[in-house]
């Protein structure tokens, strides 16, 4: 009997940092890469190339796997069952993983469950969103009920004539109320399949342009009714929903108390944090969970952290010679920099192609005054990714 | 121009912690291993099977890499400065690690420099040791002048007959006093190319048959006086020794000062716990100083940190099931006793086999209060290797 062997469907980010996590427990992780230059293809010796979309990659992937998880929803679920169907030990389970699949899906089963989640309705066609709206009013959100990703598939619109593209797209759509929010949260846990679980502390996530673009942890001025009521709701619904590894719930945070926005049954975002600000990270407690360990200590390690995500150039900013891997020059002189400039930022690059508002990495600043860490976590993020200092 | 590749001589478990530190910079490490299995083969992408004293493999290995380094001192100094003759960049280079390399060049060059060492002669023969004798007494340490660690080629003799078979070995050798020591110390430092340093606290180690088994940061009750003296000592060693890269100088602390033992351009057994324990690593600074980046902070995380070391089973324990990798299942079991036991424990394996003494791995715990966090440390490591806990 050898070491157990943990597989990653897909070579992303996520996969990468969990290769690190499993390379302290004395194990390595085996990757299923769309492409050799995958993130975590780049830097794990156990990668498979092949397609998260045949089943006969899957199953040979699966074959010398004691357990298989992912590092995102894009598996359609009717293969994860396959792959179960066949004795692999799949964790999340196809039953928790639809449920970060589907909205549509999930927006039922978290409102049968009395959990409080945006109005929603299916969308046939705009009968529906008239229908919708004349209850809830314009503006509206449709989100596509399954696919999307960092902002992708959802749609802000105001009227019947700004819906019809995406109405006309063919994908199928959930219509959902524009929540007046005060801002974002994420609730992060995780659960083992022995039904131990273990939270972190809630977080405020930033948006911009519906991708996460910052995270403090603990959430600031967060009431500890409210935290607990988030953790208490993401350990809930991990449990309800059989999860296995880590789940995270987006929530909404309003005047009248907290919405689920979306699920996720992976290392997520917005708890990249955990790596250097908590005693074990999310990437290290999704693999004890799917190996059934017990869970390791959530404790924050500072009192205040804050992740900055490193995007690609924007529109007018300078990535260097071409925006592409070529720009590596220019992205190793600004590395230098911003080591001389702060030697506590942590910085974790992902080895991607510097393509405008993709996330190629993340930086993480800690310490006793949130101002000052999230100062520094702006700047380092900013610098990285335009070459200039922020004002 | 893509990724810069760094190469690492060496396919132990400093190959493997630095390829994790690698990563998180955007990294890849390429490793030169002796065997598909070594620690960090199992998890680097880049690995290629050769012989660290083979200069075609050497020289084939360097090819991809735009820097070399090392995880050990074994490859030979002719076959290093081969590399640099033939264009590439080896870091630390020949001219320091030759210190590193050999005890006597090294103990003279240090004499020179007016550091403190403890008396040493060039042993030729039992005349030597007697002429060594009657002004230092016996016993006395016998050491190889080259290739040893952990303990292998040093040899505490209380005469000339527990000599001889030492002085027939063939093994070119000196002759040092035995020291009396209150404790072991390391002033554990980095230095890049730009002559940048910086220095983690010192540490005490704690040694057991010559191998570390216990590393406490920051050394207990050691004066600011001589902590400073450590540091200082360290730092100028870097520097006039042309150091690049972690710079380990392992001390003896006696009733009249500080005393250097050896000296590892490396990272080093004696600094695992700056993984958790600092604000950056050994690896990363071994890292950021051989690519020449600005080194990172090296605030420590918690008031105390203790590291462990897991050895294989000692005579007597039980190793599980043969004290080989087939252990792994009996290893497995006292993994889940331990996290359930400790949450907050953090262990590092290195995918090794459990044989007898051999370093398979570390628990680093962090803390408040000192006998807490050392006795959190040592149930680690004693179940882990035991199965039992430590009464």
């Amino acid at each position: 009997m050898g070491l157990p062997v943990v597989g990653m469907v897909g070579g992303g980010q996520l996969s990468r940092m969990t290769h690190s996590a499993a390379t302290a427990l004395g194990l390595s992780l085996r990757v299923l890469a769309d492409a050799a230059h995958d993130s975590a293809a780049l830097v794990a010796h156990g990668v498979v190339v092949g397609e998260h979309t045949s089943l006969a990659d899957l199953l040979s992937f699966a074959a010398g796997c004691e357990v298989v998880t992912f590092d995102h929803e894009h598996v359609p679920g009717s293969l994860v069952r396959a792959l179960e169907q066949e004795g692999h030990r799949v964790l999340p389970g196809s039953d928790a993983l639809l449920y970060a699949q589907d909205k549509q899906l999930m927006r039922e089963r978290l409102h049968s469950l009395g959990v409080d989640v945006p109005a929603f309705a299916a969308v046939g066609g705009a009968a529906d969103l008239d229908a919708f709206a004349a209850e809830h009013g314009w503006p509206l959100v449709l989100k596509a009920a399954t696919g999307g990703y960092d902002g992708k598939g959802v749609w802000v619109v105001d009227d019947q004539q700004q819906a019809a593209p995406v109405l006309a797209s063919g994908v199928r759509l959930l219509v959902e109320e524009l929540v007046p929010l005060r801002r974002e949260l994420a609730a992060v846990v995780a659960r083992s399949p022995y039904g131990q679980a273990a939270a972190w502390p809630v977080v405020e996530t930033v948006q911009d342009g519906g991708v996460c673009v910052e995270v403090v942890a603990p959430a600031p001025g967060l009431s500890e009714e409210l935290a607990l009521a988030a953790e208490s709701l993401a350990l809930r619904l991990a449990d309800e929903l059989g999860v296995v590894g880590v789940l995270a719930v987006e929530l909404f945070e309003t005047a009248d108390g907290l919405l689920v926005n979306e699920l996720a049954m992976r290392p997520h975002n917005s708890a990249h944090w955990t790596i250097e600000g908590a005693r074990t990270s999310q990437f290290e407690q999704h693999l004890r969970a799917v190996l059934d360990y017990p869970l390791g200590a959530t404790t924050p390690t500072a009192p205040w952290t804050v992740m900055a995500n490193l995007l690609g150039p924007q529109d007018g900013e300078d990535g260097g010679d071409g925006g592409d891997v070529g720009g590596r020059g220019e992205l190793d002189r600004r590395l230098h920099m911003l080591f001389a400039h702060d030697p506590a930022l942590k910085v974790h690059l992902y080895g991607k192609a510097l393509r405008p508002g993709r996330k190629i990495g993340h930086v993480t600043a800690l310490g006793e005054h949130l101002d000052d860490v999230r100062r520094r976590a702006r700047e380092g993020a900013t610098y990285l990714r335009s070459g200039s200092w922020p004002r």
